[in-house]
């Protein structure tokens, strides 16, 4: 097995349980530092190219908070109408440009299988911030980090996801890397939100044991953990299914103290018409402790893939 | 009375002399530090979040360019389109994630109270940036900070407010920090824009002499300062009033040299359809002084807001 | 004739052979350094505006590459809707505000001539990033500095426009650059978008030798550089005449083989449909290098208009 980090990570299939271990050890070591506030300057004269050009707020300001904690420096894009992707240039073009500037590229786009294009047009670091309702390799990390932090470990969990299950990439990601460990995986989903046909069968081929359900309510008893995901109204060409099904679950106190004692519930945030805000005063609400945990997550992603 | 300055400036109301002494005196140190050219580290290793979800520009690139003459490091949104916010995330959960990230939010925002609810999800260093027709504390501070250094004092002197004052947080700021000064105050306005309700109790209540006007001519002799603001479209609903409203007040050189010898005149700017160029090269023209000031003025803040 | 380097850069016009000379040898120098992994702190403590009011990602995030490079920091306006030129500020009173925080501007603007109106408003070191059809000068100087290091002069070559010669500003700035050489021109276009007169009369006064033509086919012949410059949507009022023209050079490989066997392809890019992918393979295919050079050029460029 190959312990070496990926140098371009686009998708959490890549990652295997060495790199997983380092990733862990490292995360844990950065947030001791910044516990410490122990000053680090290990990206000091490198530039991190933050091109998000789908709306973004926690990705691309954490990726910078994370590259300025190392003593690095930021050129950002924030939205498309700014830039030559508007004048119609490829995102080829594009990075092909860009790898002159930066050290590293973290990359937002609304099109699945855009970092495949731009890995295409450099060698040089890159990391995939998300691409439409494919992956958000970074977000799965941050997801993994928290379950192993909260939990003490990851194997032998039951992991819920809850929501819309078709179009998330933070499901998508953390599905695949899950790979990597013994859990039991429960998709709980309106049956148009469902989990697409080949990541259903990427679980079967690796061995995964899942179920898909329709309701929260009958499940919630067996999960140690509940990740929720909102229906992303973006997502949607047809707004009268959206509105259908944007308020399919919601997840109350009331709901969350039926679970498991060591329950915790998470959410990659935004969580528009998913969690009520009554919930975040329960101990099992682990959400914005998930958000915590992305500045070290992200500062040990990139000292990974820029140094291996 | 509590001499700490506020940690979380929403309102000008917060300030009591003692913290606006400590202002003034910590301003003018700024100020001359950096006619020395003297640099300054204090803010290193400490990150600003500029969010900034309405229009600005001399708002957030002063504040960026304070926080960088201190040493510090900055992520900035700039618009509300590029953001969770378009996704429907409330300002309590923005909040809630950027706290992890940031040493000290700015926040810009059209809505009323918006920054009341962004205190409410964090302890951080918090410094109102402007929300809608509400207050726009850090400006009115430069304002002060520009009178006092121009007449050296402030009691004592009658400052005249010409144009909309019912939707100018500026003007809304500096009435509540006038309350620790004994200045006689004119508001003078078209009755549509006239000073809100509520103001006017607050005037009464602290028994700040003020009177309102409809006529700048008249007024003007009585004046130690002009202090202009547009005609604000952006607070308009109706596009019609707006146009029949937004020359109330053309301020001319011939104006100005009716008024006293040491009038001095200023605009928080912009200053679109009020102050004619050509009183530019007046000496009495103190609005790009006032732009000068702000640099010092917000280094000032920004190191009181964090450190006391 | 004056050595000094123009402290406010709005046209190439402004361009002497000294200059150029001090210019080529500085850009040297700054690659040299970059190669070798040299980090430079000459801008220490300096702040750069970079305004980019018109759609931008290779202008303005190569100058911000250049300034970090160069140890200074950076505040940025991209786009115009978060600012106040949407409020209906005019340019001159942006630049009064913004001349106090920054010691060096980089401005972007859709209108020609913007860049006279903001260095009325300020004796601060200025770059012209651009003016619709005007002018783009630091591009022409990594023009100008890629045909020096690609064929090692610039006397005797012959050198190719092809696309829009009438709107493209890197083409006309260029042109005026050329003018302190002993070149040839050719301006290849559609009769559409043929050379404006006034810069005809510019080339017929200063002696250049030039010519027009409609076909590349017959002209490549004579070529040392090809430069592509695509039809640029964004300056037609009349759409079907765009889609008339966008098409009208396309730059193959089997073209390009017909060229001379030390021909040179260049473009500023965006390419959109001018020059193939197929092209990329080619070693007369510059534009790559062209890019590579715009972060040297620009810190050269930044310390000249600064530092003289």
């Amino acid at each position: 097995m190959n312990s070496a980090f990926p140098r371009q990570l686009v998708s959490t299939k890549q990652l295997n349980p060495k790199n997983i271990q380092l990733f862990l050890e490292k995360t844990a070591k950065m947030e001791q530092a910044l516990l410490e506030n122990k000053s680090s300057q290990i990206m000091q004269g490198k530039i991190m190219a933050a091109l998000f050009y789908e709306p973004s707020t926690r990705t691309r300001l954490s990726f910078e908070t994370a590259f300025h904690k190392l003593g690095g420096k930021i050129i950002s894009v924030a939205g498309s109408g700014s830039t030559s992707i508007k004048k119609g240039e490829t995102i080829y073009d594009t990075i092909k440009v860009i790898e002159n500037y930066a050290d590293i590229i973290v990359m937002r786009h609304a099109q699945i299988g855009a970092p495949g294009e731009a890995i295409n047009a450099t060698q040089k670091p890159f990391i995939n911030g998300g691409d439409g309702a494919g992956e958000h390799p970074s977000q799965s990390l941050i997801d993994l980090y928290t379950i192993y932090k909260e939990h003490g470990k990851i194997d032998e969990l039951t992991i819920g996801f809850v929501g819309d299950v078709k179009y998330s990439r933070c499901i998508h990601s953390l599905t695949y890397l899950l790979k990597n460990f013994k859990t039991k995986l429960v998709y709980i989903s309106p049956k148009e939100l469902a989990m697409p046909h080949e990541i259903k069968k990427f679980l079967t081929e690796n061995k995964i044991t899942f179920k898909e359900a329709r309701q929260i309510e009958t499940e919630i008893k067996n999960l140690d953990v509940m990740y929720v995901n909102r229906i992303q109204k973006e997502r949607f060409d047809d707004m009268e299914q959206y509105k259908k099904l944007k308020h399919s679950y919601i997840i109350t106190t009331k709901l969350v103290k039926t679970g498991k004692k060591n329950l915790i519930v998470m959410d990659p945030l935004p969580r528009v018409g998913g969690i009520l805000t009554e919930v975040d005063q329960l101990p099992q609400a682990a959400y914005f402790r998930q958000v915590k945990n992305s500045v070290p997550v992200r500062m040990a992603l990139v000292d990974l893939v820029m140094n291996g």
